[in-house]
Parts: structure tokens; C-alpha cells; sequence
């Protein structure tokens, strides 16, 4: 084999930097990173506090109603073929309809369109909206996917912040401060990731109102829909649709743990009409054209999936949810070294802060994750990854007893880091 | 509601014009364009010889076992979660050791990446390698989502032609004349889409050479692979991975008549590590971490499609599309003003030319797609959108009995708009 070097002459082809950049500090490739660490020799099962996907778990297995209905839909024979990359009409209307529930007003199956998961809503509108120039606002700490995707199209991303003791609301003034002429869009993420927040029918208001006067859209990511347990029910930001354009993303892989069936949506809620008159639901429609569709039978089995499933199964979700909630946040109460500002009340996650000076060897919260798979074998999210640094994100929706044995570990590895007294 | 004019000050966002010309002359966004002129008021069923998706016809429906697959994984509960970008491991061992059969080498696990169809496939490999000042060599006539994902990346598009006189082989001349410094790859199909066409093994060997020559990686869209039944046997590119690096893309779409399944993957086949030791691998692994995945269910059925599908199958399916292709060619050989200089030997379609001086009043092929569509509701995709303007490409894997129909009505339509003597 010729050395490198002579390669590199003889070979036109070279591999796209940016992309290389783009994607290194996803939650994937952090968490990728983090499992590299673990210590093969411990026996002690890996305890995984780093991602929303309980579904490996039995009592989060999904309802039985939506396994019926993809068994239906791929014996049927009629799901097999080529779609619009918009979606399928009774899969269309079956959201509108899931989501109009909620609403003062009924969406139509026009302003729906399906997606590979929340994840493709979010590529999808924010490609449509990179054009030269322009900038995007997004919350700190978020979800890391939307810088990545920015970056991947040359939009420049700006952060606001959300207020940990404010209940995690977003910090309006800064806002109001980051905005300018190019900015199209802020985004929000409610039930909250990473901070485990549900924010109140008046404060969406407001962001609304903010938006609107800075004349910029409400992208309001809401996959973690409906699982709250505080005392803020869960409200879409639709709801405010007659204010301030707002695309609502979406997906059935939280409610129904299902993230690796790969179903979503992006929902326009405009009721005055001006995400049309300025082209962006064109744009939508050409950009889907040249992505992939998520797959017919599973298209084919969304009407069934969003209107037999049962309340039970839902209230059982959430329940153990909710619980295992209150088990984490009270479990962290004790860990030295370790601040919860604000107690979860949906979503799957937490932030918490390091007091770093508690430790007498950890440099930094990726500091304390690897140390932390390396010797306990449990995987939690550095803050890092979603913009706090010496935080960290930790997810609860786990078994209870797994979710107990981790927080265990955790406590003997905060006590055995810590200084001397 | 405000005016449209004041809506465009006080509103930052604006649609992303690119995106609407990279997407407009896709095979999706032109039949959708003809769909629009059928006139309701004919009663006879459409014809769709427009798009390869024969799934809806029931002597197309695929085999049992791949429906068995899908409901044996779904109901196993076990590939309901994330899986890592690249695609889980049993099935990327499956697709090794499927491709595996008809190579002189055995592939990895390690080479294989899971995607949502061919298409993902498509856009994965096009986008990195997009970098500044690079071009790739597509064939003309060809699949025109390389164009339109090529412009989506602003990656350079130059077109080799395909010869019709020689069995739609590519002309090396032009191959070499338009190769330079910037050329990172070319893209062959075979079997062929638009032509119908099945490479040599000779003629394979010879584009590798050429490709070696110029440094520049093949990149060989194998979606119809096997979908071959004239005088030539379908020959993997990757036969040739020692001379040349080669990406195979390819999809269970076609010979499992399932397009709608989109589960497809993308191969390396370098024996001489070229591709890794330019960073394309990575790469690539990089842009599948920030592309939607698979459904995880669908990747846990792969192993018993890919191994447990019958030869019977198979042959059943490739003996209706040869009967079919005989019936189109005998059916086009006496339509006026339509020849064919090449009859179909594999894939689902064959390119036909238009002699409109045999016309009264056709303009050209779109104007004659859009009459066919009005007057006889069927459906055929203008040569225009694959490349070659005044040509026709026709889809044949349809039902036999609706392919003779259709065929018929193209003869009376031609008959109609021939010049009076
Ligand atoms: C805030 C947020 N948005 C989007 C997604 C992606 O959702 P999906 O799995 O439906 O693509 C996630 C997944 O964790 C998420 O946390
Ligand atoms: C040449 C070619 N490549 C790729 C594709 C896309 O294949 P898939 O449906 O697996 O995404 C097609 C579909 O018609 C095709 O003809």
C-alpha cells in the first residue's frame, strides 16, 4: 500500500471538515464518547442516565395498541409503495386531530407534515429558514441537535438564556437584546430538555408577544408533550397561534417510548396566514421533497396509534415518571457537591450543578462523566453538551431500582472525590 | 389580516430560495406535476408508467417472509429504542454478508452503513464529499436526485454521456474530457435508470481503470441490483474495489418490491483503505450522526429478509418484469413517431426517443407527457427530467394486462396527434 502522502496527490477526493465539526458535540457522539470509558471489568450492570430512551426498560414497554397497529398496517399490503414526502392524508389528519385537542381551533391535515421523528422536524425547519445572513435564537442550556444543524447550514445560532431559578423561564430580555434585523426564529423546548421545566400559559404568552414585536417565528420543539407532573399542565405554544406564527415539532417517541420508531411532525400554526404568504410552507414542502419519508406501514399505522391508545397507558407513563422524578431529586438532595435548583416537573431530565470546589480531583463536569462510567459505570450528559458547563443533565426515566442503584453510585463517587476535611 | 407588503417588513424570516430550485425538476416533483393534469372526468383507471414502484399490483407483493420479519420484530419489543447512526449491528453483518455472495471478498460489518433507502444514501455520500471548488461526473441520461441534492450541497454537477448506439454504455472519452484536478467522483447506475441497461464485466473493468486513472472514487448505485434478464448477468462495481475505491449504494426497495420500507445502505468497498485514510469514513459516520436513522424495527428485520427470502421469489418477480419489458418493446416497435434504440435488458424502465416531426402538434416531450396525461390518463415521465430533452422514460413493471392498456393508449394518442397526410 502506497504511503499517505502519495495518496493524498493521486486521490481527488477529500473528506468535508465541516461536517466533521458540525456534528462532534451532539448528544450522540458524547454519550458515544462516555460509553468508550466504561471499565469492561466491572460487573455491575451500566446504570444509563444519559439519554431520553427508557424503552429498554419493561414497564415502559409501549401500548399494545400501537404494536397492533404496524402489524395491521404492514399485512394489509397497502403501505408497501412510494408516498408523497409530505405524508400520507389519513396520517396527516390523524395528527391535526391528536393535536387539535388541545387547541382553541382545529388544525387542518395541510398544516401537518410527517417526519422521521421530531429530529427530521428539526433539520427540516431549520434549512428552510438558513438563508444568507440570517440568524437563529436558541435557548442555553438546549438541545445541542439544533446547533449542530445550524451549523451544518452556515446559520448563525445566538443563545439566550433560561433562568434556573425562575423555574428554567426564558430570560425575555435577553431576547429582546439578541435579536436584529436577520434574526427569523427562536426556538423553545417545552416540557423542557435539558432542565425538566413546564413553563406556564403566561409566560408562553409573553414569549409570544416578544416574538411578535421582534417579528420573528416561535419554533416550539414539543416532544416531550403531555408527560408534565408539576404543577404547570402542559400547554402548546398554539395556543398562540392568532399572536405570532408558530411551528410546532413533534414526535410519538416520547409519550409512547418509542423514539427508535422514528415518527414526527412539523405543524404550522399560523392562523394569519403569514408563514404561506412568505413562502415558507413552499420551502417546506421542496425541502421534504429531496429527504427521506418515514416509512409507508408506519405512516399507515398513525391513525390508529394517536386515537386508540388508552388514557391508562398514558397516566401509567407518567406516573412512573413523575416518580421516578421525586426519587431522583430527592436521592440527589444528599450527594455533596451536587445543587438542584429547581425540582423536574416533566420531561425526562434534570440539570444539577457541580460545586467543583466540593472535589478534590475533578476538573470539570466531562471530567466527572468519565471518571464517573470509568469507576461507577453510570452514564450521565456533561452540561457542557447542552451549553452549561460544570452542570450536568441527568435523565430519570429509568426503572426505579436501576434509578436508585445510580444515584448509590453516585453518592459513593461524590464522597469518595471529595476534599479531605 | 395586514398586507402583504407590510408583512414582509415587519416579519424577519424569508423562504430559502435554493432549496426550491434544487428540488424542482425531481422524478417526484414532475409526475406530481402531470398527477395534476389527469382529467377527472375519464373513467379508466391511470396507468402509472411514471415511477419504479410496482408495490401496488398484487402479483408484486412481496414475499411473506419479509412481512413475518417486520411483525416478528416489532412484536419482540426489543428495537423500540436510538441505535447508534450507523446502523445495529446484526443487520449491517446481514448486508455484509448479502452483498458478500457475489464479490471475490468478504465485506465487514465495519463497511456497511444503514440508511432510509438508497436515497439517504444518496445524499450521504454526495454531501461529503461537497467541499469547495469540487465536482462530480453524472451520467446524462440519469436519476436527477443526484443533481438535485448535488445543488443543494453546491457541489458542481458535470454530465458523461450515456451512448444509446452501444447499449447505454458510458463514454469513457468524456468521461476523461471533463475530469480534473477538482473531480472527486463519478456515479454509474446499473442495472440502469433511466436505460434499462446492464453493464459488462468488461465494460466495468474499464471504468475502473478510467476512474483510477483520473483518482477519482466510483460511486455505483446498485438499487436495482439483480433486475437483470438479457444477455448480460448483473456485476457488482465492488468487484473492481482493488483498482479503484468504490461506494456501492443499494436498497431492499426494488427487488423486494418494498420502496416504501426506505431501508437502504451504503457500502465501502476499498481493499486498499484509501477511502479511511482520506477521513471519508469518518466522515460519513460524522454525517449519519445528524441524518435520521432507520426505525430501529425495520434494522432488526434485516437479518431474516436479507437471508431468508427464497430464490423462488426473486425469479418470480424478474420473470414479470422481463415479460413486461418484452411486451412494452414489441408494443413501442409500431407506435409512430416513438423509437427505441435499445431494448430493456434489466432495472424496471426504458428510454424511448421522440421524432416530432411525426407530430402535429407536440412541442416536445413535457408537452407531450402533459396531453398524455390529460387525454389518456397515463402517466410517463419526460426524458427532459432525466436529461435527455425529446425523449420519453417508461416504466414497464406494472401488471401485465394495465401495461397493454397503457400501451394502447399511447398508440391511439400518437395516432391522434400524428400530421395529417
Ligand atoms: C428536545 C428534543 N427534540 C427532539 C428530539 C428528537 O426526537 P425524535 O426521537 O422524535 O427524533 C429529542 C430527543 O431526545 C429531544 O430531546
Ligand atoms: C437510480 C436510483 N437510485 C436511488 C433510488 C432511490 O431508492 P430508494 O427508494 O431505496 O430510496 C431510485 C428510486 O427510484 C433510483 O431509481
Amino acid at each position: 500500500m502506497e504511503n499517505g502522502s502519495t495518496l493524498r496527490k493521486r486521490w481527488g477526493f477529500r473528506s468535508n471538515p465541516e461536517l466533521n465539526m458540525a456534528t462532534d458535540n451532539t448528544v450522540r457522539s458524547v454519550l458515544f464518547m462516555l460509553l468508550s470509558k466504561l471499565n469492561n471489568s466491572d460487573t455491575r450492570p451500566v446504570i444509563p442516565l444519559g439519554h431520553g430512551d427508557p424503552s429498554a426498560f419493561p414497564c415502559f414497554r409501549t401500548t399494545q395498541i400501537a404494536e397492533d397497529a404496524i402489524v395491521h398496517s404492514i399485512r394489509s399490503a397497502t403501505f408497501n409503495g412510494y408516498v408523497p414526502p409530505v405524508g400520507i392524508l389519513p396520517a396527516r389528519r390523524a395528527v391535526a386531530e391528536y393535536l387539535s385537542q388541545d387547541l382553541p381551533y382545529a388544525l387542518s391535515p395541510d398544516d401537518v407534515f410527517l417526519t422521521l421523528g421530531c429530529t427530521q422536524a428539526i433539520q427540516t425547519v431549520v434549512t428552510v429558514l438558513s438563508i444568507p445572513k440570517a440568524n437563529i435564537l436558541l435557548p442555553k442550556p438546549g438541545f445541542p441537535y439544533y446547533e449542530a444543524i445550524a451549523k451544518s447550514c452556515h446559520l448563525e445560532v445566538r443563545h439566550f438564556d433560561l433562568l434556573p431559578h425562575k423555574d428554567w423561564e426564558v430570560d425575555l430580555d435577553s431576547v429582546n437584546a439578541l435579536a436584529d434585523e436577520n434574526t427569523v426564529a427562536m426556538v423553545i423546548i417545552n416540557p423542557g430538555n435539558p432542565c425538566g421545566n413546564v413553563f406556564t400559559h403566561q409566560h408562553l404568552q409573553k414569549v409570544a408577544e416578544t416574538a411578535k414585536n421582534l417579528g420573528i417565528l416561535v419554533i416550539s420543539d414539543e416532544v416531550y408533550d403531555h408527560i408534565a407532573f408539576g404543577k404547570n399542565p402542559f400547554v402548546p405554544m398554539a395556543v398562540f397561534a392568532s399572536t405570532v406564527p408558530v411551528i410546532t415539532l413533534g414526535s410519538i417517541s416520547k409519550r409512547w417510548i418509542v423514539p427508535g420508531w422514528r415518527l414526527g411532525w412539523l405543524v404550522i400554526n399560523d392562523r394569519n396566514g403569514i408563514l404561506k404568504e412568505h413562502g415558507i410552507i413552499d420551502c417546506i414542502t421542496a425541502y421534504l421533497n429531496i429527504s427521506s419519508d418515514a416509512p409507508t406501514f408506519i405512516q399507515g399505522a398513525v391513525p390508529d396509534i394517536l386515537s386508540k391508545t388508552k388514557v391508562d397507558f398514558f397516566s401509567k407513563i407518567v406516573n412512573i415518571i413523575k416518580e421516578a422524578a421525586n426519587i431522583c431529586y430527592e436521592g440527589i438532595q444528599d450527594v455533596p457537591g451536587i445543587i438542584c435548583p429547581s425540582k423536574p416537573e416533566g420531561s425526562m431530565f434534570v440539570m444539577v450543578k457541580l460545586d467543583l470546589s466540593v472535589f478534590e480531583d475533578i476538573e470539570d463536569d466531562v471530567d466527572f462523566c468519565v471518571k464517573l462510567a470509568k469507576e461507577e459505570s453510570v452514564i450521565i450528559l456533561p452540561g457542557n453538551c447542552v451549553g452549561l458547563n460544570n452542570w450536568l443533565r441527568v435523565t430519570f426515566a429509568i426503572e426505579h431500582s436501576a434509578l436508585e442503584e445510580g444515584i448509590n453510585r453516585l453518592k459513593a463517587f461524590c464522597a469518595r472525590h471529595a476534599k479531605k476535611p
